[in-house]
């Protein structure tokens, strides 16, 4: 038995509210369990310079935490310059993760930021703004195409991510926070609605694993992003 | 008539929901017409370096807005070092202002920090911020007394604040964001319970006022911060 | 009686030296009582994005302190990045204050930066910055137009500041250092030689005050600015 | 057959030479193939705030490219504030990997520090630094016992690191520059003479992969690794 | 003839006005022709790390330059963070020669801090700081002596400095901006009143010099230090 | 008898190994005793802003130390944004000096930054990045040659650099790091193949020094560049 109640296969409750925000193209609220994230996408007529004049375009994501998101109050990373390494770590997965969900070329010269702003964190937020974050940009792309800024939807699928961890010599599904911090090994998976994966990161603190226990992670994460999948269905369909 | 139908001395629809992060010490977030922020209240028991010693305590603020909270992108000030003048700016007068709402020999030698995020943009954040920072402020002096942390509250008055202005020639209560972007005077008024005032800011772009146009826009104000004071009254009562 | 032997509504001896530096379009030394400060204009062909193609022109302002402009040494803001949060408030207050003063068609499409520098400091600089800075900026306008750089005058009307306070219960003009540090309420006012205002800033720390109390200072404010406006006149007349 | 001529499955030549800086604590030169990397470990008597008191020692590592270790130069960091997210992401991965080769309670409340400097660059520069990093780190550590600075080494096992991916639809080993920069997946794997894994990374940029492909991908490192610790074992005895 | 009409061996009037700031312990205003700078001497009671607990002391240096001591205006360091190479050469040079006038055991364990701040520049600014500063420094070190917090004086001699430089092949002392902007040849040579050196510092831009040319300029060199030096002995009598 | 064994007017070995790096136009490793240093050349199309148009290139350098290239660890600069004020100077010391070797007319519109990376210090850095800097430089112009990028080479002669200092009142050539640390007067001097100047920095810390001793060393340093530039004749020839 979980410190929350769940069994070893059980992930939290997953709420997604999309359009949060009156001021953003694509946005929404991802809860799960005590983990708020809002996500907001902004479509920008720019690309990266690598992409200039190819007929590309990009997905790009920022990742910030309010100060009061955690128990302890942590400082603005506004007033230390630049982003921490972590989180420049998220933000770069997270992108890498949501552009697998897109058609680059489909979706012509222009950058899709996703921001995904941490209210309330209570483990999980990097794959959480995965998962909250492709409904953010799945609507933004969406609403490009009946004024035809895009001639077919660029979303070419689905991509949900979950963590999976080894507490106490125990592998769980979706570590909350408390979970989280005692974890020997912490993996986060990113995988598709084609169930392929796009992101495997398995790092171990104070330990060590081995290819089953490996084997053993991966399976509880697949079972886990399928439902993930399953919600964000509900919520936008782009066939 | 004004853009939202009001009448010139009508303010927008405030509402507050006090308790909104499990994570902080106090929090609400505040909604006034579309403006929509989140404050949140830790305590710290360390103090800047002018008060060691003095037994006295302080109360300090920071604000920030997400990205999206406006209609156009904002680069995060994280990537900039520094806070900008416009947030430093804010960042002192909700300080201020909510160092007038509490008793600092009282507080006892420990610091209050009251962050204030702004999710959704339209005009007023840093009155609004004034106002929900007080009801975040309060929980957390609040339930410092029953711990027996302080012998009584250090809260020993109301403060709230609301904006008016001068849009094309005309005086007008609690400017939204396409008025405020169009005046030529903005004025920025925190009041106490008593009926006193903590700061006046008046500041003309483009034009100048009359001592007659001063004295209406704080009337206005007045009537407007005295609902605002009673919707925090229904929330918190420290007599 | 004051600390330095004046009446309640007695502002300093204010000496201004117009010219005061070779290098510099439009230049002025202000001395008022112990505060010195150099304020030097820049005159600069390019505008900010926003009036890029506009016609109009803009005017902005910097301020800075001598490490030992004051009696204890402080930093200087060079080592630690952007400017502080109370540099920039200041920069801010004394440009929209100086663009009061202007006619921004007139001026085309050109910048002109107003330096304030202070050498000496004994309260009352930002005020004595807007009223120096003034001077500066009317030579650096008055000398565009016999070159024909600009029609007629860009100048519209004489801009002068002073504070006000209330020290220990007692409302005093033009703050000198020990009683601005002592003052329950600090407030600046910039008007015009129009007798309307541009900006009133009345902040309170440790106290509040009533609407009676902010009557009294904007009056005793009044007499010092026109003062202050007749010294201008006798410096750059634009009629 | 590959660019260079190698195997699938053929890991690039790689050599050793250890003790290369009469400065340094420990210290070694890894080159393999055209990746050359200086590898120095400093033995410090400070540990992170969160480990002082409780008699545990720490590893950590930094991670930079002389400006000319790539064929188009890269500005220097120092000239840009903080590390960038790749070099942030860089260092945190070679700190983790090493500290999985010691006992951090029989190191003793110290520091030990190893920067990896890139002095030539053809790809797999960050497990290159892991494998040259172990080197370095275990000299450092094997001199602290002779002077009793510490009982018995603290080193309880070797670690080594290797690049894997999938280029054009191909799985294989240890990928020079070229490759890599084709690769539609790039995985780097960590592990240790027991077999187990560290740290496995598979990160997918314009396709994605599945379980069977990660698989053949994993297999293919730990031959590799194989042959990396039979390296370090002829350099470091610790049993 | 130069291009103000001086002889080739001939300096610029020079003049130092003692006592300028009433906030600093020592200070002077130096005048060389156009070139005017403040320099403000503060005594601090801390020293840096290397020299704590050692009864030795510290004197060290700051420079500025106002925006527009310059023609065209120069962007104030404080906007762009650390000092620029020139700042921080020219600090060190002026911290290294203002140390040779004192005897630092005697000074007892304080800092005394010299900052230059150049109101108007037309050439010599590091040299006249040296010579200025020298002024500020004895001043306040002068004044340790009758409150007891130093036994006797700590100043040993007098410490000035000048320039010299082959303008067209032509070797001439004191360069004002426009020669010295067209020198290839630019030395700062910096002597004190027993006749040595404490720094000579000849740097060929475009040409190079013989070790004829090098003691032509340290002769003129000398000359013009001895007036300097004998301007400073008439302010300050140590002896 | 010094330290190391050698005459007060010997140089220690010098060993210019060219073509280092396969990334680099142009590149050396010089070791001086146990000083050795990285010189890496890179040809860039672009100028800075004051050249472009005119035809001429220009040539500069960057300077770092690998964290333990010294006994002690330093932090890396890359952490602590812009250059020290000492990296900053011998950036520009470097630069000037390898300015002189060139026909910058000859060389075009081109910029060659030359990067001297120090892996291990013992005193003479900046002098032997100059002397070893030269070798990166003058190949890669030589290799601009053939390719006819330009007509004929842009070298015009050899430059070499050698640190002369008095240390407990004995004047000697070349300083190691202990030297150097305990040396009152410290001199660097740059030459030409023609037996001229183009650099001479004698810079005096904690004692003076007379007319006759800087004669001396610079005596003495003349002989220590003529030996350097016989070695770097060995590997370029560009006559």
């Amino acid at each position: 038995m979980r410190i929350d109640g769940r069994r070893l296969d059980q992930a939290r409750q997953t709420r997604i509210q999309p359009g949060i925000l009156a001021t953003a193209e694509g946005s929404a609220l991802i809860e799960s369990g005590n983990t708020k994230i809002i996500c907001a996408a902004t479509v920008d007529d720019k690309v990266p310079g690598f992409l200039r004049g190819t007929g590309r375009g990009w997905v790009t994501a920022e990742y910030g935490m309010l100060p009061r998101s955690t128990n302890t109050r942590k400082a603005r990373e506004g007033l230390r310059g630049r982003p921490s390494g972590r989180t420049s770590e998220i933000q770069r997965l997270i992108g890498r993760s949501l552009r697998a969900a897109v058609d680059l070329e489909r979706l012509g010269e222009r950058t899709i930021i996703v921001d995904c702003d941490v209210l309330q964190a209570d483990g999980g937020t990097r794959t959480a703004s995965i998962t909250g974050g492709w409904v953010a940009l799945a609507i933004a792309i969406q609403q490009l195409v009946p004024y035809e800024a895009i001639r077919t939807t660029a979303i070419r699928r689905y991509v949900a991510a979950i963590s999976v961890g080894i507490v106490d010599g125990t592998t769980m599904l979706d570590l909350c926070y408390e979970e989280d911090s005692r974890a020997g090994v912490d993996m986060n998976v990113v995988m598709t609605s084609e169930g392929e994966f796009v992101e495997v990161q398995a790092t171990a603190e104070g330990q060590t694993y081995t290819k089953g226990q490996l084997d053993a992670q991966l399976q509880l994460a697949q079972s886990g992003i399928e439902s993930l999948i399953a919600a964000q269905r509900k919520l936008v369909d782009f066939s």
